[in-house]
């Protein structure tokens, strides 16, 4: 007897991007753990309720909300900066340690609900194998269909030229090592793509799967401005945005 | 009025990868054309039609099997390659865009089940677009669970280490280029891994999502040889093989 525990992808935005498997360890779920982001980012803690609301039939599970240890605020070139980090993670799988002993039973099961896949650039699995280390349980992985998934069905393009690689990378690292070759920059706040030259192609996504989505797409120099203008309008709107795009070097050919 | 077509991703290995969206998108099609690929694959295309067997309601359905045009076969470094190609892929255009038209009614819904996700390594799209300057139709573009994603949650990993990239390439670009950083390598028939320093880490896996999964974790040294036996193995027994596998430099640190 063991309690589990499923990590499920619930797609990058329409709740119809969840799988068939996704919606059977949703029904297998007992409690929920949510991760407490604070309100900024209340519509996606009410996307994960509305899925749970629409794929699972029998409405027996409970949320619980897990709140992130305080964190000490060091510069990342202090000597103690590594230390100050570990203990923090220490902290927080501790954290989790201890919900999942007091709210699970002996066989009970949980889930963590990963936006998208829970591999890519999300921290639940790093989390849960320090846990691990913790308390027993046993966990299983749901993929998801994610953002770059997402933004390439929308713009009914391919993600990759024929035979060639793809770059899934972020707008800091985009800035700090320029682009050679197609790139899917994530987590950019700053339109890192203006520091491209200005022939290079963009594919812009943003909200993609959910009413409010937004796409654009031509080089850098026609399309650009309107992206970083649309992205601050959207952002003040909403209170905060998700978006992701696609970046080839101008064909030399 | 016009025709339409769902090209829709039924994810890469676990009939339960398919979305809600995907079921959707199945249960609104008429026709599904699929491509010959010889009988090495009949398991795929008997996996394709499972998926339609389990998620279609209604079986008011059927298939239509496109035919290749026959390819003239030309070096790549010789003067008339590209022409040969481009007239390939031109021929080709057109076998789909009668296809939809004999097949289609003027209100007729098609659709193309794209392996995993429509946008990656998949000429589908390329071709489509293709074919809708020779016929008018609307499509959409239905993304999926892709083998990255399989990959990752079989192996329950991460893709990314902490806000850093990760390359996804090819057999052949790992054998031309070499590893700088994370990079998830398909089509690689080969065993490209063996050109690695012998400390880079490994995930491999073959069949992924299927009752024939193989998975094998550790650095080169340690399972690169097991790899390579079970992947010579595993390909005589079914006549086929898929694998991928994520690797990641040794730790510097
Ligand atoms: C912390 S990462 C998580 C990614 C997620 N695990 C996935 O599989 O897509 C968040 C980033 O994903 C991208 N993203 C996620 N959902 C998106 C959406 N619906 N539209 C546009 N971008 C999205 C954005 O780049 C955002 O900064
Ligand atoms: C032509 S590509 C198509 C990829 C597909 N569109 C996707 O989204 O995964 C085929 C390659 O995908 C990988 N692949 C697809 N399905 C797989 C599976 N179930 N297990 C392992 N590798 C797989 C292999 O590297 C294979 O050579």
């Amino acid at each position: 007897m063991t309690r589990r525990i499923h990590v499920i992808g619930i797609g990058a935005g329409d709740p119809d991007y969840v799988t068939a498997q996704a919606v059977a360890a949703l029904n297998d779920t007992q409690v929920f753990f949510v991760m407490d982001k604070g309100d900024a980012k209340d519509e996606l803690v009410a996307l994960r309720r509305l899925i749970c609301d629409r794929f699972i039939r029998e409405p027996g599970y409970r949320f619980v909300t897990l709140t992130d240890p305080p964190r000490d605020r060091v510069a990342p070139d202090s000597p103690t900066y590594r230390k100050v980090v570990a203990d923090w993670h220490a902290a927080r799988a501790r954290v989790w340690a201890s919900a999942i002993e007091s709210e699970l039973g002996p066989d009970g099961v949980g889930g963590f609900l990963a936006w998208g896949d829970p591999s890519l650039y999300d921290s639940t699995l790093r989390i849960l194998e320090a846990v691990a280390r913790e308390v027993d349980f046993s966990y299983d992985v749901i993929p998801g269909v994610t953002a770059i998934q997402a933004l390439t069905a929308r713009h009914r393009i391919p993600l990759n030229d024929v035979g060639e690689p793809v770059l899934i990378t972020t707008g800091r690292q985009l800035r700090e090592r320029g682009l050679s070759g197609s790139a899917v920059v994530m987590l950019d706040a700053d339109c890192a793509f203006r520091h491209c030259p200005p022939d290079t192609r963009i594919w812009w996504g943003a909200y993609l799967g959910t009413p409010d989505e937004m796409l654009v797409a031509g080089t850098v120099a026609d399309v650009g401005d309107q992206i970083a203008q649309m992205r601050t309008a959207a952002r003040e709107r909403h209170g905060w945005i998700m978006d992701t795009y696609l970046l080839r070097p101008a064909d030399r050919t």
